[in-house]
């Protein structure tokens, strides 16, 4: 067996057996199911579990091979040891595992041990795996989600166009709920925990290839082979943007990281270089990665990193500009003569400079009429702020923006601060398809990486 | 006249006249006294405008002159040139004034010229004064609010114990309505803009003395008198924690904040040093501004910077590790003596060091417990952070935590990211008056400023 390829079946399945199945809703399985079922997820789908000869109205299977059919996933939801005893009955018709069963390698001596065991049968039965100590699959085009957490408790994001690969399940699923809370999707999830057999790498390479993913999120705690993961990641690199958040970076992270999945996290100074090697746009906190996934699910890089900010609050349009400053991105003048058409267009008290300030006299019509004017070969990217305060501003300047940059080719990013009626005005912009960012260091955060970082 | 100090009345005006009262709902001023009437304030309340009887069932006098009573407060909401004009009047029954008109120095030359003529105006007939261009008072002690923003747009926090202070009008209402939005209060709040006579250092030094004022968070654009904000700052630092985030750092930032209240920003590392030299925590962003007054507004500052992280995610606990070595925090391990007597009160598969895992199996009470056992002399403050997967998780571990951090003497901040659900449970840590970080970063950035920013 080969570690390289051939997963794109994980990402396609036309059968997922679940094994441990039951309807106890206790049981993590009980809850996978739910969220197979509910995810809409269009192929077979087998219960396996002796105990039971049905549930939920699915016919349940006493073991994985009584069933009349291949299975590309084999969910197994049952304790270590009994992971281990399945895969040593007869399980010719498993294609793929997704095990997320704890008590391996992040357990110390003994579970790794049973983890070693765990990886020599799968090795032996031919069968490629996920896992163990993982979420698996939330997916969005193949509509899989394998997670063992409700719907009700972590949201689940519509379909959209970043994939984020993860060893950690509760950062899977805590980016997920914020994304969906705020109203952007995902392309496909993959948590894959302690990597006995699927990692990064493979995850990467299929990835790099799918139609369905524009960008790549990484939440890396450890790499298993870093040639490979050089060369992978270069070439998706070619196609697509990747950004990753290498965590465990200082010794006590690091600490933590080996006992999370096991995972023995080496020099940060490696990766570093790997990741600038491979053309990849590194991000140094949770919020960056987590901005990078929102701006990336709508919109390409740039070229270049000269901002045009538009506000109608005069503070926030200097914390901006501050802010991006300090990322590195540039903030230059508007060239003189269009101050000149933009000040008979703006409110008469505006700042016509960069940041142009609209103040609270500010029209809908305003954000348009200076986008028009100031955006032009000038900026690369905008960021448009607005504070909601002033009286004349309604929810419809939203669709006039959205219009005017789906037409205008390059990013629009949308930064509205505030509490409850900023959030709901702001909605209007989510309810579009566009990101809405709520600092001005989160809007400076996602332009720097539409920027690729480059300081 | 001396531009220092006596500024008191202010924040304990018995009578405040409204200059430009008005029935009208599009004018500031109708807001305005929506505002006083909203808070509550105790005083007497004078609605002036020639033009009216009554407004809102008080009485409206023709001039402020008129009203047979002295006014601590005249809140002008007219146009620039009627403040001159009125000003220019009788108006020797007025001790302060917070003129929020705009119209002046932000404006260029002419009205530059303006705010000279009335910055000699207010001196000559002994008025001190905040503004032009800003939004005043908001004062949960006096029960005084002058803000033109209704608060149907911009929340007004509840009682609390850091006052801000600020240039920026739109700064003031974007912290207030995110602070009120997470549950958190405010002292007082003062948007001075222009600075034609009332400044920071007047503000800071009736803050030094203030009972109601526990810690201070200023944005500061630019800086008058130097050497004056250098004394007072320094003795306020003596009493309270005095928190500053510099805006305008670079050129862009620079250029935006003269045209925004006139202000000259000056070298930053003229700003860097004073506040070094002063002991104020310069903060070097929005969001971290914001996460200072929430945690400050809870805890005061501690004099080591170790700390201890809990979590019942690993991935979380790293990231939070990973930031705090990045703000120079320190994250020591657990005494080995400790370890032992943790293993029996956590679950089994619990990762016992720094950070502590409790993972999905986690009860509300094995937060109690590793905080009990762990947060020893070896930690000066605590992250506990949250993920709501785990099923036997409830709302009660807030009050369970909350009694915990009320004896220990210690700061413990509390991490929740997440979506709707997780926000509804944080509410409970909220309910109890402790304040909730939504990202591993926030909870750094607000341990950091506790530390002192100390690298």
């Amino acid at each position: 067996m080969t570690t390289e390829g051939h997963i794109d079946f994980f990402f396609k399945p036309e059968s997922i057996a679940l094994i441990g199945a039951s309807p106890n809703p206790e049981k993590l399985s009980c809850t996978i199911l739910e969220s197979l079922l509910k995810m809409g997820f269009q192929g077979k789908i087998y219960p396996v579990n002796p105990g039971y000869q049905e549930i939920r109205g699915l016919k349940c299977y006493p073991a994985p091979d009584e069933i009349p059919d291949k299975i590309d996933i084999a969910i197994f939801a049952v304790k270590a040891s009994t992971v281990l005893e399945i895969l040593n009955g007869p399980v010719d018709n498993i294609k793929g595992a997704i095990i997320v069963s704890s008590g391996f390698r992040e357990m110390g001596p003994e579970g790794k041990e049973l983890e070693i065991r765990l990886k020599e049968l799968l090795e032996k039965k031919g069968i490629r795996a996920m896992g163990p100590n993982c979420l698996g699959i939330y997916d969005t085009a193949s509509k899989v989600d394998t997670f063992f957490i409700s719907s009700d408790k972590v949201e689940r994001p519509a379909r959209g166009r970043v994939s984020v690969l993860t060893q950690s399940g509760s950062f899977a699923a805590m980016i997920m709920d914020e994304l969906a809370n705020e109203g952007v999707g995902v392309a496909r999830v993959v948590s894959y925990g302690n990597k006995v057999d699927v990692d990064e790498s493979d995850c990467l390479e299929f990835l790099a290839g799918d139609k369905a993913t524009k960008a790549i999120a990484l939440y890396i705690e450890s790499v298993g082979n870093g040639r490979r993961f050089l060369a992978t990641a270069s070439r998706c690199v070619q196609k697509k943007p990747v950004v990753a958040l290498k965590v465990g970076k200082r010794e006590p992270g690091a600490r933590a990281a080996s006992s999370h999945t096991g995972a023995v996290s080496g020099r940060y100074e490696a990766y570093e270089a790997a990741f600038r090697k491979a053309g990849i746009i590194e991000v140094e906190t949770y919020e960056e990665l987590k901005d990078a996934c929102k701006v990336l699910n709508r919109y390409p890089l740039v070229e270049g990193k000269r901002v045009l900010i538009i506000t109608d609050g005069g503070g926030i349009g200097i914390s901006i500009a501050d802010a991006c400053e300090e990322a590195g991105l540039r903030v230059p003048e508007i060239a003189s003569e269009t101050v000149a058409e933009l000040k008979e267009k703006l409110p008469a008290f505006a700042s016509v400079r960069n940041p142009v300030d609209l103040t609270g006299s500010v029209k809908d019509e305003h954000y348009v009429a200076a986008l028009q004017e100031a955006f032009r070969e000038e900026y690369d990217l905008a960021i448009v702020s607005l504070l909601w305060g002033p009286p004349l501003l309604s929810k419809g300047v939203a669709e006039k923006i959205r219009n005017f940059a789906d037409s205008c080719g390059k990013p629009v990013l949308i930064c509205s601060p505030g509490g409850k009626f900023s959030r709901e005005m702001a909605s209007a912009f989510t309810a579009t398809g566009m990101p809405v960012f709520f600092t001005p260091d989160s809007a400076v955060r996602a332009a720097a990486v539409l920027c690729g970082r480059k300081k």
